[in-house]
């Protein structure tokens, strides 16, 4: 539980590390198996991360927890989304009955979906003229967020729903890496040309107006983020403190974590990117932020959906890893 | 049942095509879907895909069917490979035992796995001073992967194991697409530059020596190819006879299967390329081929690894596509 802002920066400088014995181990163990060295490529690298996060050469994954969470931005005041604001609300409603591609993915990937709505009929404060939430707001979220992490998960996922947030996205972006603003912004939900570029004009003066604010990580959040980057960034941080691996969604759920790794250098080596989305700014994102997406399939749906297609990648990962006999145990010659 | 090398190649000629109906249906249906046009990317375009195929706007996956080929290869003579080929019968025992990695990600992906050793007490001729394989013995593998393909099958996995088929696969893809044999050798199970060097001499030798017999897709087989090539293309072929869908795992699978579209344009259009493998020559062979493959992630193992973590995302691909809400349905206001 925060109480401050100070309490969420602190939180940054006091983070812990994998269990480097597990991670030896483990890569010892992948070095055994059946196959030739390295061949099951980034399998292999996610078992030897996996297993690091969890303090175990061979480690289960049981209850893996997708969270979603879903807030409203006043920028959509700005024209910067092809659909009205009132679709966030029917995006959560379409969640809780099942509806959504979020709701197959969880199922196909066997994760819990947990959706939290927060306040969705009170909008963040516009960016482009303002900044999105007082401090005791931007705490709420944050709090709402760790505490929506629970302790028996073994990995996290998380997503987002929100309409307007590849805006919110582009100016935390933007804000934290440098650049123009042009270089962060993409067609989001289906802007043309011309909506993108006037979404640039509108993350080009949020940045500006915001700037003397944003020099750390929690006011980043509060200028230019929104309810549920603030909500990501607490749920990955409840996460790392308590060693459990999270999968990253795609654009937006990169830029709302990706804060974290702005302010503290390693804060989101427990973190994996799920996918490459197609929106643009997100491949120059998680180059900012030196992560490699586990799938390219040029999704950019966000609520998830990256990171649970990525989830059957770790399990299939974790099936080899802890389930494949050794050249001694199936009797097979090792190379000369 | 092919009794002639004239049958192999007349049935290429006579390929049913997808059912432009169901596919049409499945496009439209897509559109109807709660999220942004186009937003899930891939997922959208092989549930489409595999629509087609299945002659349904909506169809179910049942019976995913692995099957793996195994060989021997008298080019082993050349020491073309860092593991002896003895590793091919302890291999294939090791799949019946249930130890490989295949076996994991057959039961993470939902695929039943059926492992055929073809006669490998009798590796073929050696390629680089003769042909790989009588008319006969072809006709003998090309029928044995027809048979494979059991009727009821919705998805079918095409993989392999053969120590030394590195070297065939280049061949056959040298044969078929041109360019030097550096282009298309690589490490294989673990080559260094010296043997990688070595390969592509052996290579060049073998497609040099068969180059007058090689200008038709069995004889392609015959003379550079080997049984688990000649099964791979046989239940590519008999899949398509049936308008069953296939996943092809990596260079191997996709060189014996490729032949079939050297021979003859569209003959794959039954067929997704299941992932990227890091094995050199795959990415140009995937070019050749026109295929896109559905995962890139550094694996370089065979036995239809990257197939059997292609299912995963095709499983993903139709639970969204059958499961979703559509707008109407789900009471979500479209774009504006």
């Amino acid at each position: 539980m925060l109480n401050t802002p100070e309490d969420f920066n602190r939180a940054l400088l006091a983070l812990p590390a994998a269990d480097e014995e597990a991670r030896s181990a483990a890569r010892a163990r992948q070095a055994t198996l059946t196959k030739p060295p390295g061949s099951l490529g980034r399998l292999e690298e996610l078992a030897i991360w996996f297993a690091g996060w969890h303090g175990d050469a061979r480690p289960r994954l049981d209850n893996a927890l997708a969270l979603i969470f879903a807030g409203n931005h006043g920028v959509t005041a700005q024209g910067i989304s092809p659909y009205p604001p009132e679709v966030t609300a029917q995006m959560v409603a379409n969640f809780e009955a099942g509806g959504a591609a979020i709701n197959q993915l969880c199922t196909i990937a066997g994760a819990e979906l947990r959706v939290t709505a927060l306040d969705l009929e009170k909008p963040t404060g516009d960016i482009a003229t303002g900044r999105a939430l007082s401090d005791e707001d931007c705490l709420d979220a944050l709090n709402t967020g760790m505490a929506s992490v629970e302790e028996d998960a073994g990995v996290v996922l998380l997503g987002e729903m929100g309409i307007g947030n590849t805006t919110i996205a582009s100016a935390l972006a933007m804000a934290c890496f440098g650049g123009e603003a042009e270089l962060w912004c993409g067609a989001g939900t289906g802007l043309d040309a011309d909506g993108i570029s006037h979404k640039a004009r509108i993350v080009t003066q949020a940045v500006a107006h915001n700037a003397a604010a944003t020099n750390n990580a929690f006011s980043m959040l509060a200028h230019l983020g929104g309810r549920e980057q603030a909500a990501l960034a607490g749920a990955a941080l409840a996460a790392r403190q308590r060693r459990i691996p999270v999968i990253l969604d795609g654009f937006i759920s990169c830029a709302a974590v990706g804060v974290l790794g702005w302010a503290q250098k390693g804060a989101l080596d427990h973190c994996v990117a799920g996918h490459r989305s197609r929106e643009s700014g997100h491949s120059r994102l998680l180059e900012a932020l030196a992560l490699e997406p586990i799938v390219d399939l040029d999704m950019r749906l966000g609520e998830g959906s990256g990171a649970a297609v990525a989830l059957t990648i770790l399990r299939a990962a974790l099936a080899t890893h802890n389930g494949m006999a050794s050249f001694a145990e199936a009797g097979v010659s090792d190379r000369d």
